[in-house]
């Protein structure tokens, strides 16, 4: 056979930058304009498309970056006037919202040397960076992430994507951005709730790839709670290493073989955001999502009731009410938990064999090909008997004592 | 600098194959079967999406795969009812259809371990990959193209897209195919205008890249458009080997730097198309795309007359019409032809300077990044003036002469 197939071997390299700076919409720094014109000697395109909940916290936002653009005017330039997005995951479910996307990336005439420029939460960076990885192709896309869950888990990835069908991410391009650029700045005007949201993520990355960074999580609750931005830097600087480490060593960033995502806790996380009509924001959910998955771990004795005690106790500190109403939401007819569909979604999204992340200790994480899903439900219904807020170590214990 | 910054290199390597057989769907030969089933322990499933053109006229190949399912059915498994898709252009220019073929890979519940098998001409594998390739990041997709041009050219590439706002492949992914099969079978119920139109792009990388290849078509014309099947196969076998080649080696096969495509003849090629509502096949506006940036070259003097003579009377031998009405579209304001917009309109699909290919002589192109458009107009009309159809040698001198 070999003699009728003519084989060849592909390869690509992508450079994948996060760049850390502070007020980068201030003309007096030059990092955005050097960063969109290091490879143009012509004055590059470049369209703005920016979150709505980030215009409305930051009322001069927009004026502020005119003033970037004509200050820096001879090496960028914006081709079309600023698109605002509307925030959170309803940007991800607005099929009209999308083909807006692509029209105004096509009546600024974009090609792929031109860029876009996204700014806002995940949900805005994964719309409006899928719309751009599909035009022409693929322009060039810069990320500037303005909430604590965009600046240390999802704006620094090399996915995108759009839900249908109810489904997270249903559709969707791995594409590397040109460049992430995190301003912490801009996490200045986030309400608690947001403040908080992103936290999960770092709780996510430490438990399964550093349990250090899982110590220093527990041992600084409290300033992070407190909202100590130094804290915070330290959290989403470790947060994006991890994460970039893992597409850059995991050996399939574009995960076509079996590469497991950093995605511990997130079947449960997916369906209840969608359950709760994305009234339960991303993060929040992937608390709750951990909870479950920390305590299914437990009761498996996988993992020891002092360390899943230690996890449910952090996640308590740092604010997340676990006990989500939407954890009961249970089929009209056969009874059973909605939840429990996220199983199944979750295996037909990643593709293959259903392949869900425990944890065998902190740090640790152990991969397992099937779910006993009656225990599941024991573990969720751990968290529904609290279903007023979790508040207290006490209590965290007698969610556990289920088992 | 360096601290504020994390930087990574993603690295990537896709296997692409190329394989060549014949009767692929019948039962006796395995070959289809092994490789959907080469990665997989269990049985796979797979969605049939074929060209209707092919359906026509091949009445009973439905039935046939249907049958070469059922005998491997303990390996490979159709989950959802074969989906006929338009052939031609229109497959590519009809949002409701792609939207369409979304519910289908949805509702068959594919995920990225299982496949979608695309059957047909260039634009219906275009537009069922770029659906594949968004869905849930990308679904495994192997392609069987059915007509030359597709075998030789549009089938065998990492390219997919469909045509919004009237330009070609506006939206699309590059998306390595899991592999392509050629089956020279499928070649048979061709009608002439196809088999021939499929040879324009062979012309086009002959005098791009081998000019040995060059001298074969010029001496084996007579055969190809007699449809000697054995000529036929070489002709696609060396294309298909000129192309991998340039996308392994090339060194930039997602084309995000400034890496040529093959695209020489193509500026025109794609206007023309689009003037004629799709009329004009791919295939033949490529063939006049060529005429007209040869006769340019010559005008320009990059080409000796000699040479560009011998070009378009090898397209005018293997039966290319290159006089079509098209041409002469003008603007009814300015008076200027309509097919000048397809150069601004190449520069912002490929992105950053113009950059159009001619040729310095047969297989050596050369790149030029500005376009003398009054002498584009010359050119054009010398291809007007022969609106009927150019026949012979003779003929072509004499567009030639409008130098």
């Amino acid at each position: 056979m070999s003699s009728n197939e003519i084989r060849s071997e592909i390869r690509l390299s992508f450079d994948h930058r996060v760049i850390f700076s502070e007020n980068i919409f201030s003309v007096s720094n030059p990092l955005l304009a050097d960063v969109l014109s290091q490879t143009n000697e012509s004055t590059v395109s470049v369209s703005l498309f920016i979150d709505g909940g980030v215009v409305q916290f930051n009322s001069s936002l927009l004026e502020k970056i005119q003033n970037y653009f004509d200050f820096y005017s001879k090496r960028i330039q914006l081709v079309s006037l600023p698109f605002v997005v509307p925030g959170g995951e309803p940007a991800k479910n607005d099929e009209k919202l999308f083909r807006e996307l692509i029209n105004v990336m096509h009546d600024a005439k974009l090609c792929r040397h031109s860029y876009v420029l996204a700014v806002g939460g995940g949900a805005v960076l994964d719309s409006v960076c899928f719309a751009a990885s599909i035009v022409h192709r693929g322009i060039r896309q810069v990320r500037i992430p303005t909430t604590v869950l965009a600046q240390n888990d999802a704006g620094i990835g090399i996915k995108n994507g759009i839900d249908l069908f109810g489904k997270k991410n249903f559709l969707g391009t791995f594409y590397p951005p040109f460049a992430v650029i995190n301003d912490c700045f801009l996490l200045l005007s986030l309400n608690d709730r947001e403040w908080r949201n992103g936290m999960a993520e770092a709780v996510k990355v430490a438990l399964i790839r550093d349990p250090e960074f899982f110590c220093w999580i527990e041992e600084n609750a409290d300033s992070l709670v407190c909202r100590d931005m130094n804290a915070m830097k330290i959290l989403i600087r470790r947060c994006a290493e991890l994460h970039l480490r893992h597409i850059e060593l995991g050996g399939d960033p574009f995960e076509r073989g079996s590469m497991r995502p950093l995605d511990f806790g997130h079947w449960a996380a997916h369906k209840l955001e969608h359950l709760s009509g994305f009234k339960i924001g991303h993060g929040h959910a992937v608390a709750v999502g951990i909870a479950i998955d920390v305590i299914y771990s437990c009761l498996k004795k996988h993992l020891s009731f002092n360390e899943a005690q230690r996890i449910l106790s952090c996640l308590i500190r740092l604010g997340f009410d676990l006990g989500v109403a939407e954890l009961q939401i249970a089929h009209p007819i056969t009874g059973s938990l909605l939840l429990l569909e996220g199983l199944s979604e979750f295996r037909e999204h990643i593709g293959g064999k259903l392949c869900i992340t425990l944890l065998s200790g902190i740090g640790k994480p152990l991969e397992v090909d099937e779910v006993d899903t009656a225990i599941i439900v024991k573990a969720v219904h751990g968290l529904i008997k609290k279903q007023e807020k979790v508040h207290t170590s006490a209590e965290c214990s007698s969610v556990l004592s289920v088992q």
